[in-house]
C-alpha cells in the first residue's frame, strides 16, 4: 500500500515534473549556490588587497620590465595560495620597447615646455631631438589635403575625442590617429607626428598607447601631447604664426624578450577536458601602475576563481584563470596561448575577459549564437540585484586577449564596466590604486564569479 | 506765459524732486550709463583676444623671468593703445628664485616615479638628492607626536584639502602644510618636507606655490606630490613598509632683481586726486601659463577701464589700474605700491582686486564700513541681470595685492568668481588658456567696469 502509494505519487509527479524540469531556467537552477557564492565574494574577497599589492609593491608591469617579470611570479603564488590547480607559466615572445628620457618643447613664438609621452613602440630621435615646424590638422582628411606641404614638417594630429558618442565609440574613432599617425604623417615626408591625448578630461595630461609602422614607408617618431598642449598649438596655428617645435624620444625597441602567461585551473568534476577560460592581461603601459587596465581584470579573474575555489566547488567543466603578458604592445601572450592550446580550441566552451577597468560592472558583452545568447541570458538574472545582469550581443570580440580564441568560433564574454570616467586615466600616470572602490571591485568579482560557475557547471554546454 | 509755466513746473518738480532725488539709489541713478558699459563690454570686448596672446604668447610669468618683463612691456604697450592717460610702470625690488631640473622616486619597497614640483622658495638638494626613509603624517600634530623620531627623515604632509566646506576655506586650512610644512619638520630634524597638492582633483597633477623659512631653523628642501603619489605612500606607511625616496631639486635663491608694476589712468574730471584703485598681479608661478592665476584678473581690470575709455567716459575721480609684480612669491609688488603711494592713500577711495580666476562673476567681496557697504549695495542690483550682484562683508582684504591698501584703512573689493573648479588647476601646468570661457570673461569685465564706474563717479565718494 505504501509502495502503491509512494510510486503513484513518483507516477504523478512524473506526469508533470519533466517540462517543468526541462524548463526551470539557470537562474532558479543556480540560484542557492550563486547565493552561497555571491555572498562568499563580498564577505571574504581580496581582490582590493590583491589589486593594492601589485599596484604598489609591484607597480607597473610593460613587457620586458623587470616589474613584469615580478608581477609573473606572485600571481603564480597567489594562485596556489588561493588553492588553484595546475597552476603554471607558459612562455611567449614579446616585443621589448622602453621609452628612455623625452622631453619637447615650443621654442617658436613663444617657450612653452610640452608635456609628452613618446607612443608605445615609437621610435627614438638624436640626443639634441627633431626640431622641426609644426602644422596641425584636425583629420586624416586635412592631412591628405595638405599632402606634400608637410614634408620635412612635425604633423600635430589634434582630434579631440568626442563626448556626443558612447564612451568605447569616441575612443575607437579617436585612437586611428594615435595608431596610424605616424605612418599617415611619414607617407607625406613629416619627420615626427604628434598626437592629442586620447581623452575628454586632463590636467595638462599625456595619455601613451600603442602605434604602428609600416614596413614600407619610413619611421618617424611619435609622441602623445596633451589637450592643453595641442589647444595651445591649434590656437598659434589658427594665427598664422609659425610653431616650431623641438622633440626628443629616448625610445628604444630592443631585440624581443620572453615573457610568461600565468595560468591556474579549478579542474571539472565531469568533463574536465572542456574548458571555461578568464582572464585579463597582466602587463601594463609603463606609466602610473596598471590598476585599471589591467590589474583590475586580472585580480577580478582571479578572485572569481579562488571564490569557486574556497567554496569547494568543482564544476563539471575545467575553468582555467588566465593572465596574458603583453596585451598592450603586441597581444604575444594572447597569441602564444593560441600557438599552445589551439588543438584544444574545439574543447574551449567560452573564453571571458575582464579589461575595462574596476568600476561599478553593468554586465557583459556577448559574440556567439543565438542559442548560446539565450542561455547567458537565462543566467544572468541571478546578478539583477547588482545591476550587472545586462548582456548585449557585440560584433566583435568582447576582449583583446581572447580574441584568438573567439576568432576560432569560441563564444566570448567581456565583463562590461562603468566607462564614464575610464579614459580620463587610461595609459596615464594617473592610473593608479586610490581610483578604485572596494565595493565596486567586489560587485564584479561576484558578478564574475557566479557567470563563470554555471557555465561551468550547466548540464548542457554553451553551444556554439 | 510759457516762462511762467516753466517755473511753475520746476517749482512744481522742485518741491517734489529733492527727496525723491537725495533717495533715488546710485543703480537708478547710473542705469543709463551702466547699459551702455554693459553694452560695450559684452559687444567690443577683447578681454578673450589679449589673454589668448599673454597666455600662448608669453606664457607662464614668474618674477626674475624674461616672459614677466614681456608681459610688462606688453601691459603698458595695450594700455596705451587702449587709450588710458599716465601709462607707465613703477619699480619694484623683487625675489629671484629659479627652479631647475626636479626628481622625485620612490626607491624602497618598490620603484615608483613621483610627479613633483618643488615648492617657490624652497632650497635646491645636492646633484644627487637626498635620499632618506620617509615618515607620513596627517597634520601638524601627528608630527608632534613623533617629534624627533623624523630627525633625518623625509616627512611627507598627505593633508587632503576637505570637501565639505567652501572652497576658499579647504584651500585655506590644506595650504598651512605648504606654507609651513618646511620649517615645522625642519624643528624636529627631517631633512626634506614632501606636501600633498592643495587640490580635490587630480590626473597625478602636482601643485605648486609659495613656502616660507624660519631663519632660527635649517632650511631643508620641500616639494609638492601628486594626490596619487602621497596616497600610495600613505598605504605603503600604514602596511608598515619602510619608505625611501630620492628627491633632487635643482632649485636656487638668486640675488634680488628689478621688476615693476604697470600702470594706467583715467584721470578724474572733477576730482583727479581721488583715486580708485583696480588690478590683478601680471606675474604667475612658472608652470602653465597662469591663464587662471592671474592673466584673468589682470585683463578684466584693463578691458573694465578700456570700456570705459571707449565710451569717452570721464567720472569725477581718478580710476588707476595697477597690474602688479610679485604675487605669488613676495607681494614686493604690492609693498612697492605702498612705498610710493602711501602718502596718497587718504585720497584713495577704494582699492579693488581681480584674482580669482574668469569664471562666472558671483559679484564681490567686501572689506570697509557699514556706510560704505551700504552704498556699495545701492550699486549692485545694476548686475542683477548677470547674477553678479552679491556683496558679501570680509574680514581680512578681499585681495592679496590691495592689501597694503585695505590695511592703511582704504574699502576694499574683490571680484568673486565661481570657484568650484578654481583650485583643480590652481599653480600647475594645467593652468592654461583653453580653461577659459569667452562669455564668462566678457561677464567678468562688465561687472567690474560698472562698478568701478559708479564708485568713481557717483556725487558722494564711499566713505571710509
Amino acid at each position: 500500500m505504501r509502495l502503491i502509494v509512494l510510486l503513484l505519487c513518483i507516477v504523478l509527479v512524473g506526469n508533470l515534473a519533466p517540462i517543468q524540469a526541462q524548463n526551470k531556467p539557470l537562474n532558479k537552477e543556480y540560484a542557492k549556490v550563486a547565493s552561497q557564492i555571491m555572498g562568499t565574494a563580498l564577505v571574504e574577497g581580496e581582490a582590493y588587497e590583491k589589486l593594492e599589492y601589485l599596484s604598489d609593491s609591484i607597480g607597473n608591469r610593460l613587457t620586458g620590465s623587470a616589474q613584469l617579470n615580478q608581477a609573473i611570479q606572485w600571481a603564480v603564488n597567489a594562485m596556489k595560495a588561493d588553492g588553484l590547480e595546475n597552476v603554471h607559466t607558459e612562455a611567449a615572445k614579446v616585443p621589448h620597447w622602453v621609452r628612455g628620457q623625452e622631453s619637447a618643447e615650443i621654442i617658436t613664438p613663444a617657450k612653452h615646455k610640452l608635456n609628452i609621452l613618446g607612443l608605445g613602440g615609437t621610435i627614438g630621435t638624436s640626443l639634441d631631438g627633431i626640431t622641426a615646424e609644426v602644422v596641425v590638422v584636425r583629420s586624416f582628411d586635412e592631412l591628405d589635403k595638405l599632402g606634400e606641404a608637410v614634408k620635412g614638417k612635425i604633423v600635430l594630429f589634434n582630434s579631440p575625442m568626442r563626448k556626443d558618442i558612447p564612451t568605447g565609440q569616441a575612443y575607437g574613432e579617436a585612437v586611428r590617429y594615435r595608431g596610424n599617425g605616424a605612418i599617415r604623417a611619414a607617407k607625406y615626408g613629416a619627420v615626427a607626428a604628434l598626437v592629442r591625448s586620447v581623452t575628454t578630461v586632463s590636467l595638462n595630461t599625456p595619455h601613451t598607447g600603442a602605434m604602428r609602422y609600416d614596413d614600407n614607408i619610413p619611421k618617424i617618431p611619435a609622441a602623445a601631447v596633451t589637450i592643453e598642449n595641442a589647444e595651445l598649438m591649434q590656437r598659434l596655428f589658427v594665427r598664422g604664426e609659425k610653431i616650431v617645435v623641438n622633440l626628443k624620444l629616448g625610445a628604444q625597441i630592443l631585440p624581443d624578450t620572453e615573457s610568461a602567461n600565468v595560468i591556474g585551473e579549478i579542474r571539472g568534476s565531469e568533463k574536465p577536458d572542456e574548458v571555461i577560460v578568464v582572464g585579463g592581461h597582466l602587463d601594463s603601459w609603463d606609466v602610473g601602475t596598471g590598476s585599471n587596465d589591467d590589474g583590475a581584470g586580472c585580480v577580478i579573474s582571479m578572485e572569481a576563481v579562488r571564490t569557486i575555489a574556497r567554496l569547494k566547488l568543482r564544476p563539471k567543466r575545467t575553468i582555467r584563470v588566465v593572465l596574458f603578458t603583453n596585451e598592450e604592445n603586441g597581444l604575444y601572450g594572447a597569441v602564444a596561448y593560441g600557438n599552445t592550446h589551439k588543438q584544444e580550441f574545439d574543447k574551449h566552451i567560452v573564453a571571458i575577459e575582464a579589461d575595462s577597468g574596476g568600476t561599478r560592472p553593468l554586465g557583459f558583452s556577448f559574440k556567439g549564437s543565438d542559442s548560446a545568447f539565450a542561455l547567458i541570458q537565462e543566467i544572468s538574472p541571478l546578478l539583477r540585484n547588482l545591476r550587472s545582469d545586462n548582456v548585449e550581443r557585440s560584433q566583435g570580440s568582447p576582449g583583446a586577449d581572447i580574441s584568438v580564441i573567439t576568432d576560432a568560433g569560441v563564444p566570448g564574454l567581456g565583463l562590461r564596466n562603468d566607462s564614464t570616467h575610464y579614459f580620463d586615466v587610461h595609459h596615464t600616470d594617473a592610473d593608479t590604486f586610490e581610483k578604485m572602490d572596494r565595493t565596486d571591485l567586489a560587485l564584479n568579482v561576484a558578478t564574475m564569479a557566479i557567470m563563470l560557475y554555471v557555465l561551468a557547471d550547466m548540464p548542457q554546454a554553451l553551444p556554439r
